[in-house]
């Protein structure tokens, strides 16, 4: 049974990752594609990984403090402007509606790109006194950005996400804060996702518009690119002075609260397609698969077979997330499909196996084969599921370490992404924005971030080679 | 302890009903107004009893088979206008957008006010043989309709909703499947909202735009105002003509595919505040009720009276959404407080009680008082909360029926509708648009739905006389 043929229509991504890439999200029916270019169908299976990635995310935040709110998608323009980096950052790329039916409106609406302002609005509304703080508020929504190119996941028009947004006594507060989110993206990204990620802080370049300062995760993809994974912002109290936010404090003194705000989005699917697949198509993480172990009856026609694969469907259908092909489509068949799928488990079932009063479970990441008792079936396939978490991590995290590289110079940075195909450079940097600019020109690598855990290099600028300040991860991005 | 006084800023229900009801939405904190008239923030009270409606609506919905999706959020124009009855209906209530960024959009898109359209397209894609059908859809977003008047949860210019979309092989299969999720909404009102509804079909004249028939849910205000609180639409294979959806049947020939929608709303959290509702305040039902008990200690500053409250609270936790409320505030200001919210069981916990192993519990919607032993709380609370949903739900079916009328006459609708402020009249009607226009301008009740289950009240017609059809129920409405 050669199930390699059967996928061949997903291009190989060592021939061209890109076309891999949507081919897997076509494939494996993540996406539908729409006349506008950018807005995309999420479908069923796609969703699905989504709801998953929700339900876990919103446990964490509540466990947390947060409660959940719903902010209008409507900014007014003059709403818009009233925080002159955060509006220099997004008009560029906002939509706007200006008609109401067939009337004109008396101001422009832009379709938000992300609520700052609206969250700042409604706090001048609530906030009166430190009593009312501090506000830990997040939002499931969708919001919407003009680019140029798009990307299935990676960079749509419209994309889902959760935006938190939180208001505070004091800047310690906040920053706490701020930090601790992206601890709660970074558990989540290795606990749920399997993706290993470095955890830092982006440069005053790359901060979010409006930002004192911009947290990042950034995780390393198959072929050696970064993605941005999520971004937790300290705000300080610049949007309270804008939007006139203050309270009274615990000496009655008017003073101005410090804000934060954090996101992770539908991005992440497009991190997992392209952490964890391989050739066959996807390789889900079980914290997320909408299907995590699938029974694939062999020679279903013989007597007894589907009676036992429903039985064994039943007893799983507690504590897994299961499903049972009864369709006449081959066994081979369904192999490929559910490898493309990226289920992480498969349960074949035979009679030989019913005999025996076995069935053979198949790993999805290493393609293992165990003969496991039907007595223990559970319990084989929930530590089935925790080795296939594991191995994932394990694969994506010597993929990282194996890719990651110490450089000195910006021709040695150029050498070693040159031979290795990209990946992650750890080099020193002096600090300025010039020098920020000109490993990006020379070496087509961005500053990803400043990794919170830092080694020291060398004593000198990857790029002047004047006395450095901090050891930045480098990287070409998605 | 005057209560009463505490909330006095709540106008009386029955002085100003409309006043009432935005007092409510406001100091119940379930909105916040922005500067977008009918744009509202969800604020957490108000989001987390739209999340208890979500979660137990969309285990319904996948227990029926569901599955979730997320179209666009924008529609370009000319796929809006490809079905002509729809485009009448919607397109002059659509917000348009027409720039994005600094240039303009070759093609406007609207915001969706609902998106049959966007479903098509997608469909017209992955359909293709009657193997691939049914499929059964849904999606939780947000629409927008501009309209003129706006009220908090009953008429917003954007509001949260889901949206069911399916597709058939057959126009029977079609017909069962809008029928049965009408259904699923009438058991939802009934089993989590406590909101007794009439099931029926909608005149002709009140179709969703593009429907061969919608099917409704219809429940009594307080005010004797009807709501319409969830809608179900049959289409035929309009749409499918419209978009050119076809499928190769078993005969294996060209075919056109049925199709259904279905929705509710933020809307039905109007239907809650109207239905259950009192001078006090809200009145939630337990199903939905982000707190369902809240204890509060008597004399917290007595020694072992908090220790005993936080131990009740963790014995409550496993199986009722438990609050705590420690803060310094009055007994009787916190009486008031988790009145005006809504709270169904309120317990309190004094020296006294403790001594007794004892506590006081307080339903929400009657105001009875029942000592209860520490020993059995649970379950004593528990029963509680199945009572205030039977009482919530039998206080609301006697106003119904109470405020039911069955009229003759056009006269007879008038006189009845002054004496008793509104409600639902049942009626004949010979089936004509004219007298169902005629009814509506004379009484001001409109045709709210054709009850499934049918009486004869008389043989004629109460506007012309002629020979009747159907019995129909009228009633002015939200």
């Amino acid at each position: 049974m050669d199930n390699r043929k059967m996928v061949d229509d997903i291009t190989s991504m060592d021939e061209d990752f890109a076309k891999w890439y949507t081919d897997i999200v076509k494939k494996a029916e993540l996406v539908g594609y729409t006349s506008i270019k950018g807005c995309l169908v999420i479908r069923p299976y796609g969703y699905a990984i989504w709801e998953n990635m929700q339900r876990i995310l919103d446990g964490m935040f509540k466990a947390t403090g947060h409660e959940n709110v719903c902010m209008p998608m409507f900014i007014p323009e003059s709403l818009l402007n009233k925080e002159k980096d955060h509006v220099e950052g997004f008009a560029p790329e906002v939509a706007w509606v200006t008609h109401g039916g067939s009337e004109k409106l008396e101001e422009r609406l832009c379709v938000r790109p992300t609520s700052e302002t609206l969250f700042c609005e409604h706090y001048s509304n609530i906030i009166h006194s430190y009593r009312d703080l501090p506000k830990l508020y997040n939002q499931w929504v969708s919001v919407v950005r003009w680019e140029k190119t798009t990307r299935p996941f990676l960079r749509s028009r419209e994309f889902l996400w959760q935006e938190g947004h939180t208001i505070h006594e004091t800047a310690a507060q906040a920053v706490e804060e701020t930090e601790k989110m992206l601890g709660v993206y970074a558990k989540f990204c290795e606990d749920a996702l399997a993706m290993p990620v470095v955890k830092g802080k982006k440069t005053e370049s790359d901060k979010f518009a409006g930002a004192v300062s911009t947290y990042a995760i950034e995780a390393l993809m198959h072929d050696g690119k970064a993605l941005q994974a999520g971004t937790s912002h300290y705000f300080g109290d610049g949007f309270a002075r804008a939007f006139d936010i203050t309270f009274s404090d615990r000496e009655n003194k008017k003073s101005f609260p410090h804000q934060t705000s954090w996101g992770v989005s539908t991005r992440l699917i497009g991190g997992i397609i392209m952490t964890h697949g391989d050739d066959n198509g996807l390789a889900l993480p079980p914290a997320v698969a909408p299907i995590q172990a699938v029974i694939i009856p062999i020679a279903a026609h013989k007597g007894g077979v589907i009676e036992k694969a429903r039985e064994l469907e039943q007893k799983l259908k507690a504590s897994v997330r299961v499903a049972l092909d009864e369709s006449d489509n081959s066994p081979g068949w369904k192999f490929a499909q559910y490898e493309m799928k990226g289920v992480p488990v498969r349960i074949e079932l035979g009679p030989r196996d019913i005999e025996n009063g076995e069935c053979v479970i198949v790993t999805r990441h290493n393609r293992e084969k165990t003969v496991v008792k039907l007595d223990g079936i559970v319990q084989a396939v929930e530590q089935k599921l925790r080795e296939v978490h594991d191995g994932l991590y394990k694969k994506a995290l010597e993929n990282r370490i194996k890719r990651t590289y110490d450089c000195k110079t910006t021709d040695e940075m150029i050498d070693v992404m040159r031979e290795n195909g990209d990946g992650f450079i750890r080099a020193m940097w002096c600090g300025s924005e010039e020098c920020e600019d000109a490993v990006k020109e020379k070496t087509g690598a961005g500053s990803r971030c400043i990794p919170f855990e830092q080694e020291s290099i060398s004593d000198k600028c990857v790029c002047c080679q004047r006395p450095a300040k901090t050891m930045v991860l480098w990287g070409k991005a998605y």
